[in-house]
């Protein structure tokens, strides 16, 4: 069963809107067992929306399609629609109460131009909306070869379709569905893509025929997503699994996690469970790696605070940074990196804390020390643990991963306690 | 002129990774005067891709291509293109070169699989990637109707290809474009997007015919992008400058800036040129003030460093906020948030501060203080300036506005005060 997602809509060819809508769905389609063999987006057009309809119906077993049900007269997809089906608008009273009910509910009287939004074509049956004006649509029609072809329209805004394809998801279950598919994505740090992509390729070229491997890179991470295609979703995740527990000793040290864990979040997971605090002293990622662990909600329970010390002056007054330390190594180095993580533990009174301390560019650089190099240290009761990086030339992509690799330092501290504990 | 983008790749299309290429790039050639007519998002499947080359080719002047340019077995963009213009592929020196140099940096040995991204096809001009191994690729083709078409490859890893396409923009400025557009986007904060609608609408309506406004809300910001078409570009930056005067007047306090200016690099230019320096104490925003100042180039002349004061024990101790304040107001409160920004100037002895305390959410909200509660504080030489503000529910969204609100109160209070000074 194979899908194509239509999403229509100046806004989107003008880059105005991102078009979330279009990823979005592709992973619920993806989840159900259906490929998405292509998203096409275009303009609000009579034409080019008519000729799209039929190439996605030549192609695909399942059209999907959003935008375009608003009540102004730039949205016409609707009108469209019932060309494509040969057939006419009918007055919808179900549609209708639910548009003067969402009206009420913001005081307001219902528009003309928002009464003509219960007006469905005929040939469709309609999808209620339970959060706008604007119903969707579900039509079926036998194609030139007899096979079903199913069309769906939905709104274009965001949360509107996504409420409705919950309804829309069901009716799929129910009605069309056979075949199953699987993914799980292996989430890696500490190595490349392509010296990745090397170091695994025996055990990637021993895939199943009905595997496939994807390579998905973010900086400092490396994500890796197996599909599996097959009849039974439960033969699949147990060969996907059996793959991955393959993997898994390939590069014991480098998986951190599985699908949307992040390490933040991990590391936040492992540090409320043991009762564990912390603490940062960050110079060249300038508080980000703090905003990464206070974006996990609770966080408040683990961490106590941090110290940017992006001045030299404040490294040495609040961490305790000894001066002729700093004037003999320089900021980024070893000897000052865990001055700073033992400084900010010991001030904070935290079982943990991160320092770092790099050359995030584009100034700065030295013969010994280019743009990218960077200390990171991380402090536990009995330790400092110390390591350098050459990151690279950009900025913003040094800061991301230099706290990517910080948190992923800590990360193996912690559980290398926590097993030798046991 | 028109073009079309394809974006390629099996992760868009499972919604791995959402596909902010498309919308980027639309917007990019929308300002460069090039009508988008269609996205389409393939798998990396050669078939699809050759399909798609075909149909772009035939609908569109332009045709712009991401992603499917990596090292990797699933990367064949580059293979496909070779067929598509019937040509080899062949050692590129400087390519080569390029990703050499990036290797040494990272202080790594080119891999086979690296190497051979310096092969490119002989039928394109190479497009150099300051950013990554990958190179772009300039075709050129005469149509069967004689007329010229372009096609553009680009790497999938966004920041690759925006870095790329400022040399695709300046090719295609001096080789391809007639015909004029003038846009300029005006940076507002503090309205948000509905009721500034409202207020501006007598402006908007008085627009001239070849003038279009487009809202383009951010958390906390709300952009207006004003495009002019026409004959000479001359003209048209006139005919804008004219209209955005006129806006002025009427939302003087809102406008923070044009085009790309950034807040925080707004800030850092006021502060670098006076000579005054700044700290911040951050509870609710986590390290996020603290980022958005280090993230521009330079912020070492001015950024401090600060206090991310996630317990009120750091609160207390590090930023000499009184217990008995604590205890009486709560730590998001007026009095606590002006300690806060006291106790952060004080120690960091910087001629500015800012803090922040605010709810962030889901938890910790009480009767009177519900998620998206917040109080931020200025402080300078002679005082401290408070304001309370009610974001909303969502943690992300919350810690964003925050930040972004929390700049503007600085930038406005070292106008005034530059203003007064004169």
């Amino acid at each position: 069963m194979n899908s194509i997602i239509i999403t229509i809509g100046d806004e989107l060819l003008i880059g105005q809107v991102e078009n979330t809508n279009a990823s979005w769905l592709a992973n619920q389609l993806y989840s159900l067992g259906i490929e998405v063999k292509k998203y096409i987006t275009i303009h609000d057009d009579k034409e080019q929306i008519l000729r799209t309809l039929k190439f996605a119906e030549q192609n695909s077993d399942i059209v999907l399609i959003t935008g375009g049900l608003g009540p102004t007269n730039d949205d016409i997809t609707k009108l469209c629609l019932c060309e494509y089906f040969d057939t006419k608008l009918k007055f919808d009273e179900k549609a209708y109460e639910n548009i003067k009910e969402l009206f009420a509910i913001r005081g307001f009287e219902v528009t003309e131009l928002n009464r003509n939004q219960a007006f469905l074509p005929e040939a469709c049956k309609p999808v209620y909306n339970n959060c706008g004006t604007a119903s969707g649509m579900w039509f079926e029609k036998l194609s030139e070869n007899n096979s079903k072809k199913i069309f769906i329209s939905m709104p274009g805004v965001p949360f509107e379709m996504k409420e409705m394809f919950e309804q829309i998801a069901i009716k799929l279950q129910n009605n069309v569905l056979t075949g199953a598919m699987f993914h799980k994505t292996v989430l890696t740090i500490g190595m490349g893509e392509s010296f990745l992509a090397d170091f695994i390729s025996d055990w990637e070229n021993s895939l199943p025929e009905n595997m496939q491997l994807a390579y998905l890179p973010q900086p400092g991470i490396v994500r890796l997503r197996l599909t599996a295609k097959g009849n039974k979703k439960n033969d699949l995740i147990a060969d996907v699994n059996h793959e991955i527990n393959k993997l898994q000793k390939i590069i014991p040290d480098l998986i951190f996690g599985y699908d949307d864990d992040r390490l933040e979040k991990i590391i936040g997971d492992l540090l409320i469970k043991n009762n564990f605090s912390l603490s940062c002293a960050e110079s060249c990622t300038g508080g980000n790696i703090s905003h990464l662990i206070t974006s996990v909600q609770g966080s408040s329970k683990y961490f106590k605070g941090s110290v940017i010390s992006y001045s030299n002056e404040i490294k040495i007054k609040e961490l305790n940074v000894k001066k002729e330390v700093l004037e003999k190594y320089g900021a980024v180095s070893e000897q000052v990196v865990r001055q700073m993580a033992l400084g900010i533990r010991e001030k904070y009174n935290t079982d943990f804390s991160i320092a770092t301390s790099g050359i995030a560019g584009p100034g700065g650089a030295t013969d010994t020390k280019p743009v990218g190099f960077t200390w990171i240290a991380v402090a536990c009761h009995d330790k400092v643990v110390a390591e350098n990086f050459f990151f690279g030339e950009h900025r913003g992509r040094n800061i991301q991963k230099a706290s990517v690799v910080a948190l992923n330092m800590l990360r193996k501290i912690l559980l290398k306690l926590l097993s030798e504990k046991k």
